[in-house]
């Protein structure tokens, strides 16, 4: 039995291996010019040990999603903390900011990349990535609807057209961002945002990306 | 004298066919899958007669981005129009859903693939279309002040980050819309715009968007 148990701890450690030096491969050089070949030689698993795990490059390029999705949404979970709805709200948008600024706006989103690379050419890829852009949209329609509840923002603000705002425009400010490698981009995205909820330049979100800039997260 | 002006004439339609050829390649496939052999195959031009025009494939794929950008500020500027500079940034705003409406969101926005694909990776490509979203953020950032010291926008409004704000959103809602093949993804993000700028659900640029939803431009 313990014997059973160490096997399959390995398995999952080789799954694991193989997921996050596929996922540095994709950010580097996209889906299409990863290879198994380039998997390979960035893990050291052989070729029959990796088609035992995945069925192929398509099922790698899911699971590294999906652990990117849980990842990414525990981290906003984590950081949507605050006394009110709207603090709330500022925490997971101070948290996007964060996210990209620690890698310096190299790599941009892994979820936007993949809608690029795939939109059009592979129906599953493009499923995935919508669905996280949904449960994002989803996560602050949430938050909005509660804040327009509680008052803290104009009851003009429609939740879910305003959170896919939101959620475009971070998209987009990040990938502006990343041709400059200068935050000012994603911040005056941020600022808007803020700007048209009826937050002034002191909200206590905003100080915290505009002093922190140059902070290591 | 007339029989150099015709062989000029012939280059140029040369290079016309070779960008062209290349633009539609790299909306396809991204400017790393396009190789000059495709291009040689697409176009049916000889390979010195290639380098004859161009230096590289870099310069090819420049010339591509300098045609796409003349062409879309064109455009964008045969559509600023309207009696006030709320009006003409309707105009612009509803071209470039019309732009895209167009194409059933295939393909999405060459500056943005190129943004991505490019970003951390290509210099030059990257400064390209950093220049082009920033030329589009000065557009609609005065047609923004033009509108709010005409009163018809409220005075909260700061027009360069709101301004970026509409060219990022529309970036990001242009890459969600591709992922779904609907435009609702856009036309969310068009009416979150309008609503925070003020403008109400009966705007005739709104209605535009939303009323012509099937039709063919």
């Amino acid at each position: 039995m313990a014997t059973i148990q160490i096997d399959k701890s390995k398995g999952d450690r080789t799954r694991e291996r193989v997921i996050d030096a596929t996922a540095s491969l994709i950010n580097a050089r996209g889906l299409a010019g990863t290879s198994v070949g380039d998997i390979i030689e960035a893990t050291g698993v052989k070729k029959g040990n990796l088609y035992f795990h995945f069925g192929s490059k398509e099922e790698i390029g899911i699971a590294v999603l999906e652990k990117a999705r849980r990842e990414y949404f525990g981290y906003l979970a984590d950081n949507a903390r605050g006394d009110s709805p709207l603090a709330r709200l500022n925490g997971v948008i101070d948290a996007v900011a964060r996210f990209h600024r620690k890698t310096g706006f190299t790599g941009g989103c892994i979820f936007g990349n993949t809608a690029l690379e795939t939109g059009d050419s592979n129906p599953r890829f493009a499923a995935f990535v919508r669905a996280v852009f949904d449960e994002w949209t989803g996560l602050l329609a949430r938050l909005l609807a509660g804040a327009r509840d509680a008052g803290e923002i104009p009851n003009t603000i429609e939740p879910t057209a305003f959170a896919r705002l939101i959620v475009a425009s971070l998209e987009g400010g990040i990938m502006m961002a990343r041709l400059s490698k200068n935050e000012r981009d994603l911040i005056q995205c941020i600022d808007a945002i803020r700007s048209a909820l009826g937050m002034s330049a002191t909200t206590p979100g905003r100080r915290d990306i505009t002093r922190k800039g140059k902070e290591k997260c």
